[in-house]
């Protein structure tokens, strides 16, 4: 049985209450921020950030309304972001569907994301819990940070370091995974060795989940992800699978490879000679390889945890699921 | 002495600590960040929102770190909403200079209002007082909800009623005056009588600031406001002294400016046409006259406060410079 849904069917009731939690919050006067935010909700794909919040919460006992409005804060933080991202980078393709600004257009998806940013705010303060607030809020600027710095990197045409990439991962990804495991332990009322090894494992689980998501854009199809593959490459995005191979090349193809990504525009051409190449010099394996250290890690953070139980086991699963992925 | 000069004399110590904090929250990482911030933070104007906080909050004794960090919070919110609007809206001058979006696009403007949001909500959480978080929260969330409500109704291409516009501007201007004077009395730690009334005088200034803007779009001229005037027609955005003056047309007139909003765009000798009918039908005196009753119920609100001393009577005073205002 797949791992997600394995995990949906043993955190049904909490989920069950975060998606009516979710959809009470959509059901504003206006049809259209309905519209929109239900359609976000709905095309929403694995629910990954909240599960890790009601798994963190739940392996130190049972989770409750806050834990709840908590890991509906978090997905409402990543959909706003979703909106957000895809008329930024124009994208027209998610999870095998038309995206919310290719059907409503980008004014709509900015001031919906606008209205989904809001419904976290009121959901955490809800809670009453400073700690989470802190969190999250900072979560929030880095998020949007990392965000600024990505578009920054990309309107400088050219290849950015290995360092770069990762600086811009951790905000714009890894910030959120983290965010949301520690406040699943700071709601669930534990001393903060506890949440902060939850983050640390966060962090780690969402570096994973983010260096495989660039690289299934460009070894997967979009009858898997449910997404345009190539899409990176084709905005001139610069990820790991293109660092690594740009170390690879001859200085001639070095040259090129340059040339295309600073170029306004890729064709299909370019990049089956990009993807060409990356068969040829097994960046695939290489990047797996790269991402054994965030797997380690993120095992050692949990391990800090002295417990043992099926929230902590599900949690664990989740490097591994994160590392394997297809879609 | 311009009243907000002497506004801005008599909370200097306020204003200059404001504008510290609103500076250190901007000194991100990113430089991108920096650029489009300071820019919002110094073509920022007169800064009258965050003013209602500091005043609401003096007129109780004095500030601390705290309001100042509301205030700050309050003019987050709105760089936040200028930045978002001017991209939805497809503005190309503001107070004189050219949108954020004409000079770093339209993708910075929406990732930097994301973060200043952020921030904003950083800031309230700082103040620990969970009263403010709900009402900038829910503020936030109101305000985006009037931004869908305006979007859509533009997209239905019509003349709007007058209440349809009154609920778009007590949601996208009116919330975020009254919130901000709200959360002033909160600070104070005033008991809610107060702080409900000077919610209430805010909401009502809030009206009449957005409807005197409306009204300036066709009775100014860009060297007094620094912005394009027609703007509004221009994009097909009905507000009131369009509602008005469908009105007092002859049907012949009525079905030419349904057309005319309706069309996909309008010509400079459109606003000419629009603009000499409401000359001719006193559509200006209409309109100042309609907002006597905003004027009475704000003056109502504050007189709910037992209290007199320079800040309500600065408070009071914004009542007439809204009405009056040229800019």
């Amino acid at each position: 049985m797949d791992l997600i849904k394995e995990i949906h069917q043993f955190l049904k009731t909490e989920i069950d209450q975060m998606n009516e939690s979710i959809l009470n919050s959509l059901s504003a006067t206006e049809e259209l921020v309905s519209l929109v935010g239900n359609y976000i909700a709905k095309s929403g794909g694995k629910r990954i950030r909240p599960i890790l919040t009601l798994l963190s919460a739940k392996m130190f006992g049972s989770t409750n309304e806050n834990s709840i409005k908590l890991a509906s804060a978090v997905e409402f933080i990543h959909m706003a972001t979703l909106l957000h991202d895809d008329v930024v980078d124009g994208s027209k393709m998610r999870r095998f569907l038309p995206t919310a600004n290719v059907i409503w257009g980008s004014k709509a998806s900015i001031l919906v994301g606008d209205f989904l940013f809001s419904q976290s705010f009121k959901l955490i303060v809800d809670t009453k819990s400073i700690d989470s607030m802190v969190v999250l809020s900072n979560a929030s600027a880095i998020i949007a940070e990392g965000e600024v710095a990505q578009l920054a990197s990309l309107e400088q045409h050219r290849i950015i370091t290995e360092n770069e990439y990762l600086r811009i991962n951790n905000a714009k990804t890894a910030e959120l995974f983290g965010a949301a495991c520690e406040v699943g332990g700071l709601i669930a009322g534990k001393p903060s060795k506890y949440s902060k090894a939850l983050r640390d494992f966060g962090m780690n689980l969402g570096n994973i989940f983010q260096i495989v998501d660039d690289l299934l854009d460009y070894f997967s199809e979009a009858k898997t992800t449910g997404k345009n593959i190539g899409d990176d490459f084709a905005e001139g995005k610069v990820t790991l699978p293109i660092i690594f191979l740009a170390k690879k090349l001859s200085s001639e193809d070095q040259s090129k490879l340059i040339t295309l990504i600073v170029a306004p525009t890729r064709s299909a051409d370019d990049f089956l000679w990009v993807t060409d190449l990356m068969v040829k010099f097994n960046i695939k394996d290489e990047i797996l390889a790269y991402i054994q250290r965030f797997k380690i890690s993120a095992n050692k953070a949990l391990a800090i945890i002295d417990i043992e139980n099926q929230c902590k086991e599900h949690l664990r699963s989740l490097i591994d699921f994160a590392a394997n992925r297809s879609y």
